[in-house]
């Protein structure tokens, strides 16, 4: 058997972990040179594969692939580009083939969330029938947490640890100045459909009455009056009140509370995001000053606070999709399954691509409390060990020193290609 | 000679650091108790001198104390309260000579920035004037790293390590994305009158192109036309443009460009930031898709990813405090000395109050770059040793650990007092 290329591209929204699954990956494949020749990666995901903008990361030294490990971002860009259907886009999939085939590549694999997985199986399909001998493998990836099948997705353990974090942090912060200051602290956090990152900072709160004191969750339609009551009998109960809120914050008829804001004199939508109209919510109503905090993409980049679990399940993942490709499983994703939740107890499963594409995930009701407002102690559990352990990057003068890979493209051998 | 007690409080904003000054004063006082009796600390800062709201320190175990020095926010609680003239609040100042007589408080330390700096002055003369023992010294804090003499404040590191790493993980995320999604990132930091935090983000840069590649101070009026095309012009080289800047940024004729809003249709000021406006006008001038983050509190109760120099200056200057008031200066500062940039040498040296009361220490012309918009190589000198080393705080089940006193009261002995 010869040797043949992979292909391996990153999709979507980057997170603090997606190049530890490059890592394995790469480090995996690298050991096994008798079935796998390079690694192409593609520049800006699946666009690289689309435009023939591979890079060669077997010129890469060894030392840099390790540095992955601890570098956030898309060490090789990624994109927000999703293939249609194959009747629609055929020439687009007709083009991947025929890039494939150019540049001998048997092995695809595609790093990302659900429409992601979405596109590996309809490559896996596609493959099959246009004749072209391609093991298709994807690979789960998204800090929404919102992937079908596996019990978690890598990147999310980390932002969970990272805004669970830094709302204690806050809520420290606000709790000293609250006699005569700042009363009330929101935190708005990611998450537009499902709310897994706003029950993360719940994890914050240990005891009655630390922060956050309340979580406003996508999956819970918002009421003013309940909200601002809650909000009054904290201020009355602890001297201040602390918010998480996720982007995706919405009314009971499915209407954003993002986009509620007034236009300004322009026609523009009022700036600001949710965190600060609940805040100034509470101003208007109750009269309290506030500050508020947008984590925006430092939650999904804060690489320096990453947890080690979140870590070594998203390496994982990335040697577990060689070893599939290497095993000729057409069109799966290593999925994480939990074995135990204390001691944390997980291993890599085998998912089917058509059971994971287009299926979204969201927080069971019974992981929210009954009120609407915090995280259940079955959510605790569940969420508990995925932010376990610490993996620090290495610092060089006072910062993470993390690396920049040298990202040479491999020579190009086809027409261009528009998209 | 007896032992008298010391007052010891917390003023203004808190910051990550400013409980290992606490740490620091209370570990030394401990060490004699042949001349300090108890560390009376002020239950939310000065005012717990008025109301005569003292916590005793001495009820908490040696083991809790030194888990102040990792513990961010104000342990005893801060306040925002600024005891006017002499002439026009005199009684309160008459108040706090009552409530250290009554409690037999011989050593008055104050931690803060600016402000509270000015007050242990007053008191310090009040003291001298009124015939009352007692011996004043105030104790640098401030993340804004304004205050003079010192070379840099305690509380200062810490966030400009926060900012800097903050800015380099969100430069890598946008890189991956830029070429399909976001295109411009802002960061929105403190810092209302000195551009020091914004200065600290530039860290991040360390070779030409990397982010972040403009910076906004305070210092520098905001000027919409010369930025846009320097906006303009980093996409064109880079492909995306990463920008922090200043709460306090400001136009030409000193009107901040956070309330250049327009109201919305009740009146109110629109919402958003500094960071959303200038990245709105982005959007509206050049096109381009934005994201923005703001920082806010987290920024300054970010304990996790403290600056080591940082905490070792902060335990220093509570240790030294309590060193100067055994020496019976009354009316000083303990004051961070530069021996030299590299290797960075520093020792505490002894400011006069009045030296440093009400003087506002921006950033010296020449560590801008003559264009405006970033640092220069003498800035990073001064800048660079500041962030140096790691302080990660003990973990527990997968979040930082830190403690909560029990804080309890001393009792009162006087009439109540309304401030």
């Amino acid at each position: 058997m010869t040797a043949r290329n992979a292909f391996y591209a990153q999709s979507g929204g980057v997170t603090a972990v997606i190049n530890a699954t490059a890592c394995g990956l790469i480090e995996t494949a690298r050991r096994h040179p008798d079935r796998i020749g390079k690694v192409l990666a593609g520049r800006d995901g699946i666009l690289g594969a689309l435009t023939e903008d591979l890079i060669d990361t077997s010129l890469e030294s060894d030392a840099d692939i390790a540095r992955l490990k601890h570098t956030p971002g898309g060490a090789f860009g990624s994109c927000r580009y999703k293939l249609k259907s194959l009747d629609e886009h055929r020439a687009q999939y007709e083009r991947l083939i025929q890039v494939f085939r150019a540049h001998d590549i048997g092995y695809f694999f595609y790093n990302g969330g659900n429409d992601s997985m979405d596109t590996a199986w309809k490559v896996s399909q596609l493959a099959e029938t246009m004749g072209f001998p391609l093991v298709c493998v994807g690979i789960p990836k998204t800090v929404d947490n919102d992937l079908a099948v596996t019990d978690n997705c890598p990147g999310f353990g980390s932002v969970a640890k990272y805004v669970a974090t830094s709302m204690r942090e806050a809520g420290y912060d606000v709790a000293s100045m609250a006699r005569t200051s700042t009363k009330i602290f929101v935190l708005e956090v990611m998450g537009r459909h499902a709310g897994w990152i706003t029950a993360a900072c719940g994890l914050a709160a240990e005891a009655e009455g630390e922060p956050p004191h309340i979580l406003l969750f996508p999956e819970i339609p918002f009421d003013p009056e309940t909200f601002l009551a809650r909000v009054q009998d904290c201020v009355s109960r602890y001297g201040y009140c602390t918010i998480a809120v996720s982007e995706g914050l919405h009314d009971a008829d499915g209407r954003l509370i993002a986009d509620m804001g007034s236009k300004d004199a322009f026609g523009h939508p009022q700036l600001g995001g949710v965190g600060q109209i609940v805040a100034q919510l509470i101003k208007d109503r109750l009269g309290y000053k506030y500050h508020w905090a947008l984590a925006d993409y430092l939650q999904r980049s804060a690489r320096h606070i990453a947890s080690r679990t979140d870590l070594e399940q998203a390496y994982a993942v990335g040697v577990k999709a060689v070893e599939l490709a290497l095993a000729g499983r057409n069109g799966v994703m290593p999925a994480i399954q939990r074995l135990a939740d204390v001691p944390y107890a997980w291993e890599i499963a085998v998912a089917e691509l058509s059971q994971v594409a287009n299926v979204e995930k969201k927080m069971p009701r019974e992981f929210i409390s009954p009120d609407g407002f915090h995280i259940t102690p079955a959510c605790r559990r569940y969420l508990q060990p995925l932010i376990e352990g610490e993996a620090f990057p290495p610092f060089r003068s006072g910062l993470p020193d993390y690396v920049r890979l040298q990202n040479q493209p491999v020579e190009k051998k086809l027409e261009a290609f528009s998209v």
